[in-house]
């Protein structure tokens, strides 16, 4: 395998053997290792210091259903710590069928220039891309995709990358028209801007394919998996996230009193029966749209939806969850038309759904437009295309805006806007919140699914479920893995190191897999102390440690001590 | 002694005997230990466990000459760390003739409640301050010595605290009609506008006097002190600083390259004739302006001026070199009926010119204005007052603006503007920018006046230098004396020791006094160490450590290493 090495400073590329310290990673494993190795830690993250990586976890491109994701990483402008960020789409699958471990994009251009990386096969150059600058990510990959062909891959940033926006984030297109697939976390796509990188073109390889250590091992263990997945009652083709998407949750946080409403000040919206997977499915039928299909090719989950008007035009697809949480409820909406709109808005600018929907909500809080009133919503959203001082706030995420409008009440850790789930009455995910080096960041672990285990209210329990769930978040995020798919692999770890010995031929036992995923977070930990974050950093927000959240009146009184003791045991 | 508790959330306050714990302390110095005793260093700076002190040094009131600055401290909203920042004007005198060892404000009214703060003698009350809310802070105080007489005290802030801008300072008044000494850095006046604080009005006292241990041995020592002030050829009536005020060192820097020139970007300025000190003198003495006159009652020096414009009307007073580099130089203007405006307008609004000069600075990087053009930058500043997202931004100080502009070229360390002085020419300052507890701070050790000792631009020596200026400036702070009378006290620290023990009665030594000025920079370590600053957070600017300063092709390389042993010897 080899990585391509661009340097944005004499606009040259370099294909590289994959040197033998990266070999056994893969995805947000890569990414950590190569950050702690190749950049100083305490660099400016928009700097020529700082390296946006783009790379497949390791079973990208093998074929494993619902293991295509990719990765992109790089130090955060938002946290000012390690950052990974993976979407679906046919990156993860492509770039490991050509062989590529990881794209490696160094220095900087002189300031305004921007480019565009075009791959074909072992060419790989960098050419002007003025016609496309300015553009949002739709028509970028539009216009890509006339000149290069409908099979082209496009990774591209937006306005907001482009501005260096530190909610700005990366969206990857998918099989046939798809566009709207976003890493979209930690502002990346403002460090994709920092590089002078529009966009990454990536034609169809042509008779590629992964190579296998042992083809009949993997064979064995992938259908397997597969098989696992198909049968999930959950996963399956009767089930809740096939049926309705992430969006299927949306009731049960609800009535948990954890779904963030108006600007988090509530754990439960009286309008929240109308944001609900069940009412999404059936708005969408109705219009004739497209539910139950599938971001990455293969997966047998299929839980993308296409969201249409009235008319059944497309709005934006896939409508996920946290979407639905940070610009629906917490702006006030009880319309999923009203999300739609904000969703195609937030892709397009190529902005973090979680980041601005949560900017969204401190800025109305300040007085900015109206909690209910999409029109006031849009009109500042809108802004941010413009590059307007308002817009440019807003891109820059929940802190930025609650510092500039004088806001104490930032739903922030880590200096990242939070995901849907409060954390003062899922208490779990507070922890995670408040102590992964990714910063409150849902797919760093969630504790949703253990709901039914350890009390979402009460404190016993949470820092060990949170240290697990951390663990397995890091073995998904390094191998490609969606999170829906975890269950077959928790339940049976020697499926994951079958696929694995069965590519690269390691030879690893249950114990090498389980010291690979924890490293991950060992990694990215040293790496955030070495950039000089501290406990301290990392805390859930003080007026969520005093203040009462409906309905449960609870606040986030998981102790420090606690929180300072969740990595003892990794 | 006594302390003044006040409640803001309970709208009470109370006098309490000064607890033993605090006894030693003034100023700076009981700021950072009582930050230490009593707040959670973490806490949110505009949260309800912030505390806003005011308190005088421990010579104020007891007639020293150049001693009767008044500290205003808390956490920062800009550096998260400790902060002080100190003001003349007649508060430090006030406050110690009336046994007042601080004033602290605690807690948190509901939000947009504002308040003032009325002392007379042992009654102090707070009452309603919308009469005074939304004016600035010449009208503030105007308005409220309408009200309690020319001779009340008033301590205030403008638009920009009200605002909760982090780049907010605090005015207090002088002798006369004096209203723009600040207590200018590090956003205090965020902090007092968070507790709902518009203004303290202090009546004179009438017959208060500071109580003596051993009036001879004081009488003695500050006679001593005032001589040497008086016959210094620097400080006395023939010495530039009387006759040119701070302003007489810009000359001096600018031929040194480290001018603060269109942000940062040279260390010399072509129009640095037009705004040296010899230029502001010759101006003001043409239009029959004042010069030479004090800020503080009794000061021998006298170095303060009121500029006028050409019809010989006052525009400011007094006009500084901080403010002539941040606000003049660094914006490209050359004239200081420019500089005057600016200076003006941000005093009025409650600014400090040094973070407000860098954030426009930035801002004209970004293209907001042009460097040069007044009017231009003019119409950037009034936003501040009107409170619009560019005002709130720019008010919101340098690091804010160039994150949401997305500059990287922001002159600012622990988060705070640095003062006029570019740290790749004048090393030493450097040092203290990167290691100084209160973040980019001048008069937290000062290098300029040694320059002659220690090569500005070499590495060697540069780390013993600012250890010692900062100890110094650590007894400056917290005794109320001025940094220009520091050179007596230098030179035979035994008249400070005569004053302090002839005051209280201590019987302290030099090695007591020596260890309570290194006890300061001890305690201000520890808060923010707690706080969670680490040694990354405290760095010059990646920029400034790769892109040379004109005209001596300067970089800021003194190494880590040397930064991070700064505090062995403390």
């Amino acid at each position: 395998m080899k990585l391509l090495r661009v340097d944005m400073t004499t606009l040259q590329t370099r294909w590289e053997i994959v040197p033998e310290i990266y070999q056994q990673f893969g995805g947000r494993a890569l990414i950590a290792r190569l950050l702690l190795e190749e950049i100083p830690a305490a660099c400016d993250a928009l700097g020529p210091h700082n390296k946006l990586i783009v790379a497949p976890g390791l079973l990208g491109g093998a074929g494993v259903t619902t293991a295509g994701r990719l990765s992109v990483g790089g130090k955060s402008p938002l946290t000012g710590g390690v950052k990974e960020a993976n979407a679906g789409g046919i990156g993860g699958d492509t770039l490991g069928k050509m062989g590529i471990k990881a794209i490696v994009v160094e220095g900087q251009p002189e300031q305004g220039q921007f480019h565009l990386l075009h791959i074909q096969g072992d060419a790989a150059e960098l050419l002007p891309a003025e016609d496309v600058r300015g553009l949002g990510t739709y028509a970028t990959s539009e216009k890509l995709q006339e000149r290069y062909g409908a099979d082209a891959m496009v990774i591209s940033i937006g306005q907001a990358g482009e501005f260096l926006m530190r909610g700005a984030g990366i969206a990857v297109t998918g099989e046939r028209e798809q566009r709207s697939n976003h890493a979209a976390r930690g502002g990346l796509g403002a460090v994709m801007g920092s590089k002078g990188l529009k966009a990454v073109v990536i034609e169809k390889p042509v008779g590629k394919s992964v190579s296998f250590a042992d083809v009949e091992l993997f064979r064995n263990a992938s259908r397997a998996f597969a098989q696992k997945l198909i049968a999930d009652p959950k996963l399956g083709a009767q089930g809740g996230q096939h049926l309705y998407g992430t969006s299927s949750i949306v009731g049960a946080v609800n009535e948990m009193g954890s779904l963030p409403t108006r600007n988090f000040s509530s754990g439960s919206f009286e309008q929240a029966a109308t944001l609900r997977g069940e009412h999404l499915r059936e708005a969408i039928l109705a219009r004739e749209g497209n539910i139950g299909t599938r971001c990455m090719p293969g997966c047998v989950i299929a839980c993308r939806n296409q969201y249409v008007d009235e008319s059944g035009m497309p709005i934006v697809g896939t409508l996920q969850y946290e979407t639905i949480g940070l610009v629906g409820s917490n702006l006030g909406l009880g319309n999923l038309d009203d999300v739609a709109r904000l969703n195609f808005m937030c892709n397009d600018f190529g902005l973090d759904t979680i980041e601005t929907g949560a900017a969204l909500g401190v800025a109305i809080e300040a007085g900015l437009a109206e909690f209910g009133n999409v029109e006031s919503i849009i009109a500042l959203l809108n802004q941010v295309s413009e590059g307007t001082i308002l817009g440019r706030m807003l891109g820059n995420g929940v802190v930025t805006t609650g510092q500039v409008m004088g806001i104490r009440r930032v739903p922030a850790a880590l200096g990242q806007a939070m995901p849907a789930y409060d954390p003062r009455s899922l208490k779990g995910n507070g922890v995670t919140y408040a102590t992964s080096p990714q910063g409150a960041d849902h797919t760093a672990g969630n504790a949703f699914g253990a709901r039914n285990e350890v009390n979402p209210l009460g404190i016993q329990g949470q820092k060990e479920l949170s240290l697990k769930l951390q663990i397995i978040a890091a073995m998904l995020d390094s191998t490609g893995l969606c999170l829906f798919a975890r269950p077959p692999i928790i339940a049976n770890p020697q499926l994951m190191v079958d696929m694995l010995n069965g590519i690269y031929g390691w030879g690893w036992t249950k114990d090498d897999y389980d010291r690979a995923n924890r490293d991950v977070l060992r990694t990215e930990l040293e790496f955030n102390r070495r950039a000089g974050i501290t406990k301290e950093d990392y805390r859930i927000p003080e007026y969520m440690r005093e203040e009462p959240l409906a309905p449960h009146n609870a606040i986030f009184d998981v102790p420090d001590s606690e929180l300072d003791s969740v990595f003892d045991t990794l």
